[in-house]
């Protein structure tokens, strides 16, 4: 590995490290929820604790558990308890809120069951308590309630139909928003007449609202029509289990209530905060960069598609910075964000961000003063104990020296087989926060292209 | 459409315009082939036209005609005379070269025989004689030049069987480079011992000089030992026409020379000069952009890859810019070049330009502020009559009130179906020269992303 190698890749995991940081869950409800006296202030709006009969927290999320310290820390003696969803195994040292842990990314009965004692928990609440909701990465998963009509296998009966019909996201959304107790401004309405401030840190890109975790404490858009011409669209009407067709057909008489919409009085008394999302990561990891002396330059955090060939505009524009200083002169940093898709064809090994890292090294193979970093902020990328994976353009050179055949990696998704023995895998542990992925390509000293 | 996206797509058109302008097979002669007295100069060397016993032209490409009409303005009196090899209905007014029509992608007799006479043209040249070598895009198949041994039919299926096995461009070429007479530097040592001062127009991304038309006039670093390495990587020698095999082995055992290497005496009296690229068109694209009053940022020109995912990291760059004003404060003009590819999926119309917009506009849906264009310079984008097309976030709702699906248009590789009835295609006709292609994503003054 050339020396100029050696140093950008010790910048590139600086870089990533100050961006994980930015998002660590802990850090961003301090940064938000700040306590004045008996006052807690978030963006300018204050609480005056002694006015509450009483502070609970609710929630489900991947950093529910972290969140949820930071606000016992903060709220401290006001708070009366509560109650948050987490995935297995992602806790933290909480007091006086109850952790659920639950299946991600399918639910499973403990995930009801913890979503049903937090109903219970919002339907005795009254109009002067203060409900403090705690929003994360895979929050709809841990969070199933399903309406008494329908069952959870009901439920995921349909989410696996419209998958399979290339429904888009918000198609998905709207059917179960409309079959559920608290997605879709549903929890809202629970937590009603209480006050209720929800803090999201977002794991979808460009940070919509209603459709983060399903927007559980937001207006909703979609209707129970729409659920119908949806069905109707993919022409799976017929496939849609009957309890489900049954429930909406009534909601679409009107003898159900529609999801709360905006300007609904149940969200009169309702302050939704991002506290943490791709762009924060993003920026914190231009500001390392620059500190490193590297110019940094912000590509895009709305980053989607097929993660092989975003590999290759990335590897692309590495190029260009190296030939002609385009789009920014080296030494630079070009930063992502977003989160990519892998479509499976091969039975290997990985994620989208080594999958990302194994198919830009192809693109820069002989190339000088390129290196180029991709790893998911949960610190888990794909099934792998791996956030990602970093590579230079001598990486496929000394690949094949150790007799592995990159492409042939590539082709069979194998990309954390194809990384280990390298040892080029980018290795975090769990973050327990999640706001999607970090891409960084470092162009250190001007050069020419290879012969 | 909005005020805002009309302006917009006047000046993606303008500023396409200027980027065609800056690649005109003319202009680009004129540029770098300067006339001062008796000197014929290029980039710094002077030729001293009284010293050659006869100037001549010869080359293969798209633009040869129009180089070569720019050649004889400037060459004028001293110009004996020439033959290059141009693409059917590729014409212009030249007076003392000759012209030979043939054909393209495929290589037909016609080329072949225009091969024929531009060797026995080459071969009558002498050491006081200065042949000037005109290569642009489509070179390479306009030149078919098999050694006597070989015939043109044996030639193409050698190149099928390297396409359909996965060969990249290099390893085609140096299979190409041993069985042509003029390929691989070949022609620089026909020309020998005259001067031999090649201008090239280059349709390959990062204008490597030994793969521009196969490198006719450069040395070239494959061997004759390669082409069995490649055959046997791919398992295909079996399937090599014998008369092939028979030849290469020849060459392996030393019986007929090696392609002209890097020092070889053959290119001793050889300038090779790049009067046209990619980059000189996303330049003036750049500058053009500036005087519009957009800020321009040159993003690649390496750009490869399937071109709907391509068309996806452009769309979020575009959203980034809207959002938060990276990697660039709006009013922007975000440009692009290089060529990316089309995986044929359907039945359908189109090219790979039409295609980028088509996928682009599916992702800016609902986006105002924001016109995306895709063009090839060489103003034929596939099998269309368009050069490309143009798009904005009305693109798809304009296109649906008129009963389109643009996803299903997507599917079926039919974008030009798609523009069509739009009035969104890019018309600028044939314009005799090829640089690849241009994309440009305008985005109007600051605004918020749709609700």
């Amino acid at each position: 590995m050339g020396e100029v190698e050696t140093r950008l890749r010790e910048q590139a995991r600086q870089i990533f490290a100050a961006a994980l940081q930015a998002v660590d869950p802990k850090e961003a409800v301090r940064r938000y929820l700040h306590r004045q006296g008996d006052d807690l202030v978030v963006e300018g709006k204050r609480y005056h604790l002694p006015e509450y009969a009483g502070v609970y927290v609710v929630g489900a999320g991947k950093a529910g558990a972290a969140m949820g310290v930071a606000v016992e820390e903060i709220v401290g003696e006001w708070l009366c308890g509560g109650i948050v969803t987490v995935k297995y195994g992602h806790t933290d040292r909480v007091q006086k809120i109850t952790l659920v842990e639950a299946g991600h990314p399918v639910p499973d009965e403990a995930g009801v069951s913890g979503a049903r004692q937090m109903v219970e928990l919002l339907q005795a609440r009254g109009e002067r308590d203060l409900v403090i909701c705690l929003i994360s990465g895979g929050g709809s998963a841990l969070l199933p309630a399903p309406v008494p009509q329908i069952t959870l296998s009901e439920k995921q009966e349909v989410t696996r139909l419209l998958l399979r019909c290339g429904a888009n996201i918000n198609e998905i959304n709207a059917v179960r928003k409309h079959i559920s107790q608290v997605k879709g401004g549903q929890l809202a309405r629970l937590a009603a007449p209480a006050t209720l401030l929800t803090l999201i840190l977002s794991d979808v890109i460009g940070d919509p609202l209603d459709v983060i975790a399903s927007g559980p404490t937001v207006p909703d858009q979609s209707t129970f029509q729409d659920c119908f011409r949806i069905f109707e669209k993919y022409q799976i009407l017929d496939e849609v289990p009957p309890s489900i067709r049954a429930y909406l057909q009534q909601g679409v008489e009107g003898k159900i209530p529609e999801t709360p919409k905006a300007g609904d009085p149940v969200f009169a008394k309702t302050q939704n905060v991002i506290i943490g999302s791709n762009i924060l990561a993003v920026k914190a990891a231009a500001a390392q960069a620059e500190i490193l002396g590297l110019r940094p330059l912000i590509l895009s955090t709305f980053v989607e598609g097929e993660t092989r060939e975003i590999a290759r505009m990335h590897a692309a524009m590495a190029k260009e910075v190296l030939h002609s200083g385009h789009p920014i002169p080296p030494p630079a940093c070009l930063i992502s964000g977003g989160e990519t898709t892998v479509t499976i064809r091969g039975d290997g090994l990985g994620g989208r961000n080594q999958e990302f890292v194994l198919a830009a090294a192809l693109d820069i193979a002989g190339w000088p003063n390129v290196v180029i970093l991709s790893g998911g902020t949960d610190g888990t990328d794909g099934p792998t104990d791996a956030a990602g994976a970093i590579a230079d353009g001598e990486t496929v050179r000394r690949a094949e020296h150790l007799g592995l055949d990159p492409l042939h990696f590539l082709q069979r998704n194998d990309s954390y087989h194809f990384f280990s023995p390298l040892g080029d895998l980018l290795i975090t542990g769990p973050t327990n926060t999640n706001v999607m992925d970090v891409r960084l390509v470092l162009i250190g000293k001007e050069s020419t292209p290879p012969p």
